[in-house]
């Protein structure tokens, strides 16, 4: 029998439609519902069979839903979660999949308190440049690591709901306050998109052809969409400040190095980040 | 009947070994012979069918070559170009596949200028961040991009020799002169090294587990090997420092924008990453 009678997702893209396949493909629910506002993201996850049904209907589709994650822009994740606090059955839980969690996290405290009663924030750390349905991938999750970002006002059953949840899709569940979530992934995703986009924006299209792995690895996150990226570092803005700061300082010692000729430093840097690069594997 | 008798590798790491099994996968030599300092290298090349056979005696293992190819890190590069012009056969040719071109060429032009009669410079666009021969792949060159740095002197005959060498295994061959190629490779090679370097030594260990494919993928060749990416940017100093001013400058407008919250620039400056990025592919 599955776990869940009907899942909601609001917002059928990369990460929504991954969701859709992956619940489906593991036999998780009985009905899978995709919520949107475009029907033709809508169609096209009907298409790719990752969800049963599609609407445009939002209370329609979150009638008696018992899970409802919220798979839009973080612009307006806040927005949705507390539509659907208010038109979701008193037994479901909501959660999000938003790269940034503190703003979503106050906002909707602000919007409408009780909703931290059926509301925890969740970010899969997985994802790929390339956004739409068509992308979405059932394997998504697997392996993958899920930060869960309770408040000290969110009752310890909903969190074990939401973390369940995400471990029955074969992520690892790791737990944190918003607004650590959100200084940490300044430093080991936002950072490094920023930095992907300044190198890629600055190199002369005629030096492409020789760009080789190095250049490509190191700026294929730039291909993220653009507007879904701004939404990110404007709701993130002050940790990702911080974190560029730090680098620029690492920066301007690896130029002083260069400048002074003081290979020693140089070698140096270059060790601790091999060091540090070589600890996280492939 | 092979197109060359004898090729000779100076230097049997993960180019020297790669540029072995290739040659000998695709039946272009009667024989390669591995030259080295250290015989672990050159054992594991042996072991690895990457040559022939391979000796630390240098007279040797140039002995009759037609070709001489210089796979040494870059510091020593200039040196064995050298020392192989006056070992080698009239006959013979000699190239290198180095990172850097204008120190090399320059290094060459005045230890022995009749060198440049016999020696053109290389740059295969080909590699990994792994090292040594065990790592060797026959099929690293093949559609890749290789980059020939004749000097105004070169004779036009040896600029053939050497580009049909690499057309052989596959490559296809770019020609520019070495400055340009320093230039140019500072900022689609060496500084994303740089960047990446910097990125990964500054994330604290502790939120490795939080980093995701964008992290992995902006710090890749940062595991590269700190010593050899020393003596490049050493080599290749003035460009690098150049290069890492525009990015700077690039990163200043970023920080401007985010200070402002003037989220139309920063995503323009997402959006052209994005274009020039996606015209590269993959």
């Amino acid at each position: 029998m599955p776990k869940y009678r009907k899942v909601a997702i609001v917002g059928v893209g990369l990460i929504g439609g991954s969701l859709g396949l992956a619940l489906r493909k593991r036999g998780l629910a009985t009905e899978v519902v995709g919520i949107g506002r475009r029907l033709e993201s809508l169609d096209k996850a009907v298409d790719r069979e990752a969800v049963d049904r599609a609407t445009v209907d939002f209370a329609e589709g979150l009638a008696e839903a018992e899970v409802v994650v919220i798979a839009t822009p973080v612009e307006s994740t806040a927005e949705f979660v507390c539509r659907s606090v208010e038109l979701a059955t008193d037994a479901a839980f909501i959660t999000d999949v938003g790269s940034t969690k503190a703003v979503i996290c106050q906002e909707v405290a602000t919007r409408l308190p009780a909703a931290l009663q059926k509301f925890v924030g969740s970010h899969p750390l997985a994802g790929d440049h390339r956004t739409g349905p068509e992308h979405a991938r059932s394997d998504l999750f697997e392996g993958k690591t899920v930060v869960t970002t309770p408040t000290e006002s969110t009752p310890p059953a909903l969190v074990a709901q939401v973390e369940s949840f995400w471990e029955s899709l074969g992520a690892q569940v790791v737990r944190m306050p918003p607004s650590e979530h959100d200084e940490a992934l300044a430093t080991t995703s936002h950072l490094p998109h920023l930095l992907a986009s300044a190198l890629a924006a600055t190199t002369p299209e005629e030096w492409l052809p020789l760009a080789a792995t190095g250049w490509a690895d190191t700026t294929r996150v730039a291909a993220g969409d653009p507007e879904l990226w701004t939404q990110i570092f404007s709701q993130n803005r002050a940790a990702v400040l911080n974190a560029l700061d730090q680098l620029s300082d690492a920066l301007s010692k690896v130029h002083t190095a260069l400048t002074d000729e003081n290979w020693t430093d140089l070698q140096k840097t270059l060790q601790q980040a091999k060091r540090i690069r070589d600890a996280l594997g492939n």
